[in-house]
């Protein structure tokens, strides 16, 4: 038995987010990636994603494991594999990894990318991957906000219900804001992030750059645990997960 | 009965191109915006467009008329169109113009976008918008191969089988190769693009760069007008009208 250790990147405006689901007609990226891994190797296989990514939301660096009995040589195996996915899937590495290496336990930090597109109008181009503000923003506003986010703190306002997480205490090593003509992104690197915690963060940061909130709020949300004083949950199509670090 | 001038932005994917088509299955973006016009003003509504984009091509330029009567403003027929339009077409321009104004034969320039991504890994993000090559592309061979096409010529060798222009010389105005990062980008402007030209352009601007044919096939195929010693006719996806100026 071979542990593989994949990194994976797909669109994910067709999937209904990473996770496996009870519903027969709601098809997930897992699903479609373990019914493409159990064709490849003949055998029933299931895997172990690191990030459970939300509807709609994309990645360029999520990872999952599997175990199986192959003969396929290591470097084979990542055009083996993209051979049974469909198009908005694709396997970007592949690699023989140690029986204990688990993708969620042992990750160090994550970084994810949030994109807003800030224009009058919207961009029928970018729909899919891009948050759409109408309103001019305050990028340098917003990158300084940002920056009250660094360190470790109870992020209890920046996470919806439904959440699971056994504390709400993480620790983001960096938080930046930069624009690009039109396109306004955040990219955040922590060493965990609660459920909808980028999102409720972009969103928050969305109305800080609009004015309609002082950037003070960041530090009364970390302070008090308040969700509801803070910005929306900005939507999952502006959110990619960008990459995955290990110890 | 007025003219109103449409400055019209779509993604491509999934429509089968610009123009009207007999079959019914097949969904057209004129059909589309032609049935969006129709129900915002209440009465059968056609359209002339710019440009004959291919099925899979995109625009954030395409420009397109209709004669109807409305006591609409100005300023308030974008929106009102919007409404009525899926979010993969959009609305970026709508002006009331003489009622001889013609989009396509009154069109002075028009420009065109070809992105190539240019990695060993395609991007399931960018899979719909970009034409994939995973040989390392020489852009500064190709933008220089890109020179050859400026000025006057006869281009019949840069046009598909199927054309019905009366005359295949056209006006390059310019044309440059450029990389940022992964993305390689050819820009071109014109008075005007034979069937498929731009995609024959970039499909012979990928051999070169390729290093498969030499920069010089460029002025034998603008000698001779032989099709066939140029390169492939790069995929639709990559393709995006850009802008169409007027006299």
């Amino acid at each position: 038995m071979k542990r593989i250790l994949f990194t994976i990147a797909y669109d994910g405006t067709n999937y209904y987010g990473w996770q496996k689901q009870n519903a027969e007609d709601q098809k997930t990226v897992q699903e479609t990636f373990e019914s493409a891994l159990s064709r490849l190797f003949k055998q029933r296989v299931e895997c172990i994603g690191a990030s459970r990514t939300d509807r709609g939301v994309h990645a360029l660096g999520q990872r999952a494991v599997c175990d199986v009995e192959t003969s396929i040589p290591e470097e084979r195996l990542l055009l083996a594999v993209n051979t049974y996915l469909p198009p908005d899937i694709r396997v970007m590495k592949a690699e023989f990894v140690a029986n204990d290496f688990h993708p969620r336990y042992m990750a160090k930090n994550k970084t994810y990318e949030y994109k807003i597109y800030n224009n009058s109008l919207r961009n029928p181009l970018l729909r899919n991957f891009t948050e759409f503000v109408y309103k001019p923003l305050d990028e340098a506003l917003m990158n300084e906000a940002a920056k009250l986010l660094l360190g470790t703190h109870d992020f209890k306002a920046f996470c919806s219900t439904g959440s699971s997480a056994k504390t709400t205490v993480r620790t983001i090593y960096s938080a930046e804001v930069k624009r690009n003509k039109d396109m306004v992104i955040l990219s955040i690197n922590g060493n965990g992030f609660l459920y909808n915690m980028v999102r409720i963060i972009a969103g928050t940061l969305i109305y800080i750059g609009m004015g309609k909130l002082p950037k003070e709020v960041i530090s009364k949300m970390l302070e008090t645990g308040e969700r509801k004083i803070g910005g929306i949950t900005a939507s999952p199509c502006g959110l990619t997960l960008l990459e995955i670090n290990y110890f």
